[in-house]
C-alpha cells in the first residue's frame, strides 16, 4: 500500500505532512504556489498539472492539503489530470469537502481525512514531521467509500505518527464544532471583552486569560476558513454555549451561585483528563458493515494505532 | 517599613507570600487551619488568636488570605486581637472585602491587595515562592486610604517579586472580571460543550480545547468563591460576551461569515500580546491628591516596580 504520496499545499499541515511521510521513508512529492519547499530539498514544484501528472502515472495517493477557500480550484485541477488516484484531503471540515469532491466526480476514490494538530503559527516554514505524533488522525468512515483507499489514508496517518479516529463526515463536523470552533470563537470573545476592559484589564491578564485567548493569535483568514466551513454545526454549538452561559447568568443574578456551570464544567474537563482511548483491533475490512463497525468503535473513543 | 508579614491563610496564594516574603529576608508568621507549614519549617500555627496577639505586639503588617466565604470570620479576630496594625488581603476581589472591613470597624489601617497569580493547583503543597515574580500585584488606590499602610502593602510586593498596579477596588473587580472571571466560566461552559459531543468529541480535543478549558480543571470551590463574590462585574463580562457570541451567531447564520468576531479577537489578543508596561515613578506620597494619580496610572497600564 505505501504508494507515492503528493501533498498538494503545503502550509503548517501539508508541510508536516510532506515532512512526517518522507521520515517515515515514504517517496513524497508535493505542490505549492511558491514553490519554497524545494529549498529545503523536497520534490516539490508550483506546477499543479505537471505534479498532477506524475501522480496520475505513478498511481500516487493524492493529499489536499489547501485551506477550505481553495479547495473547489485544487479538486478541478485533480479532476483534469489525475481523476484516477485514490484521493484524501487535510481539511478541518468533512462533509463540505466530501461535497465539492462528489460536484468534481471525484467520489469513487475518495477518502477524507483530518489530522487534529496544530499551533498558533502557519505556514511551510511552521512545519514539522512531529507534529502528528500522538495526535488523533480521523479517516471518514461512511457507507460505500472505498475500502482500498481507506486504508491507504489509514496508513498515511500511522506513518505520521497519529492515531486513527474513524467517524463520519456529519460525526466528525459535529464534534470538531465543540472542541476546535467553538474553542476559537470563544478565545476571540474572550480576547475582545477583556480588551474592552482597556489597558488596566490587560495589564492584570495572567494565565487564565492568556489560555482562553491563545489561539486568538491564529491567521484570521485560517480561523474563518475553518469555522464558515462548518457553519451549520457550530451555529449548534455556539446555541448550546448561549444557553449554557445564560442560564449561569440567571442563576449568578437571582441565587449568587455559579455552582451549575462551575461544577460541571469541572466534571467534564476530569472527563478528558481520564480519557483512556481503546485501542481497535481485529478488524476485518472483507466485512460488509466494516464503515458501521469503524463509526461504532470511533464513537465509542477508540483509535486504530496499527493493523 | 519592613515589618514582620504576618499571614493567615496558607493555600496556594497565602503560603506563597509566605514563602516569597521569607526568602526577602522579611520576618514572617503565618496561621492555617492544620498547622501544616509548621512541618517545613516556617513560625506558623493553627491559633489564629494568639498568631494575632503576637502580630499585634509585633506591630505586623496582617495579611488576609483565605477565600472569600472565609474573610468575615478571619476579620472578626483580627478586630478583636489585633485592630490597629496595617491590615491588607490577597483575596481576588476588592469591594466585597472592603466592604467587610469596614464592617468590622478595620478600615482605617487597611489596604487591599491582589497578587494576579495563581494555578490550576491549590493549597500549600503548590504554594512557590517564585509564583509572583513578573505577576501584577494589585494594591488599592482609593480616596482616603492610609498613604503609611499603601507604603508597605506595595513593598510586600515588591518583595515578593510582583510589580504594583494602583486601581481602585472597582475598577479591579470590574477588570478581573473580564481578565479572570470570565475566564472560568467560559473554560466551564466549553468543557460542557465539548462533553456533550460524547466521547468522539473529546477523543478529538487537541490543543485549542485543552487550552480553553486549562482552569475548568481548578476546585470548584474556589473558583465559585472568586466568581461569586464578584457576581455585579461578572454579570457585566458574562452580558458583553453573550452579546458579542449573539451577534456573531446571527452574522454566521445569516452571512456565512466571522469576520468581526475573530477579527477584533485578533487585534485583541495582539494588545495582549504587544502591551508595554510603563513604570510609574516619580511618586510624591504627601500630595493630597496621590491616590487619583496612581489610579490614573494604573489606568494607562502603568506599574510601580520600585521605589
Amino acid at each position: 500500500m505505501s504508494v507515492p504520496v503528493c501533498v498538494l499545499g503545503l502550509g503548517l499541515i501539508g508541510g508536516s505532512v510532506l515532512r512526517a511521510a518522507s521520515v517515515t521513508g515514504r517517496e513524497v512529492r508535493g505542490y505549492n504556489r511558491s514553490g519554497v519547499a524545494a529549498a529545503d530539498g523536497f520534490d516539490v514544484s508550483s506546477d499543479l498539472a505537471a505534479v498532477l501528472r506524475r501522480a496520475s502515472a505513478e498511481d500516487a495517493l493524492v493529499v489536499v492539503a489547501v485551506p477550505m477557500t481553495a479547495v473547489a480550484a485544487v479538486l478541478a485541477a485533480v479532476a483534469e489530470h489525475a481523476p484516477r488516484c485514490a484521493l484524501t484531503d487535510a481539511v478541518s471540515v468533512k462533509a463540505a469537502v466530501a461535497e465539492a469532491v462528489a460536484q468534481h466526480g471525484l467520489s469513487g476514490r475518495y477518502v477524507g481525512g483530518h489530522p487534529m494538530a496544530g499551533t498558533a503559527e502557519s505556514g511551510w516554514a511552521a512545519s514539522d514531521a512531529a507534529l502528528f505524533h500522538g495526535a488523533a488522525w480521523v479517516v471518514a468512515a461512511d457507507d460505500g467509500l472505498d475500502v482500498e483507499v481507506w486504508q491507504m489514508v489509514a496508513q498515511l496517518a500511522l506513518d505520521c505518527g497519529a492515531h486513527v479516529v474513524p467517524a463520519s463526515a456529519a460525526e466528525h463536523d459535529r464534534a470538531v464544532a465543540r472542541i476546535s470552533h467553538l474553542p476559537h470563537v470563544l478565545a476571540a470573545v474572550l480576547a475582545a471583552v477583556g480588551d474592552d476592559g482597556g489597558e488596566l484589564a490587560l495589564s492584570l491578564a495572567a494565565g487564565s486569560f492568556r489560555d482562553g485567548t491563545r489561539v486568538a493569535g491564529t491567521r484570521p483568514a485560517l480561523v474563518r476558513a475553518m469555522c464558515e466551513a462548518n457553519d451549520g454545526a457550530l451555529l449548534q454549538a455556539m446555541d448550546d454555549a448561549m444557553a449554557r452561559l445564560s442560564t449561569a447568568r440567571e442563576s449568578l443574578r437571582d441565587d449568587g451561585s455559579l455552582a451549575e456551570v462551575i461544577g460541571s464544567g469541572h466534571d467534564a474537563r476530569l472527563r478528558l483528563d481520564g480519557l483512556a482511548r481503546h485501542t481497535i483491533t481485529d478488524l476485518d475490512f472483507a466485512a460488509p458493515d466494516v464503515m458501521a463497525q469503524l463509526r461504532a468503535a470511533g464513537r465509542a473513543g477508540g483509535a486504530l494505532r496499527a493493523w
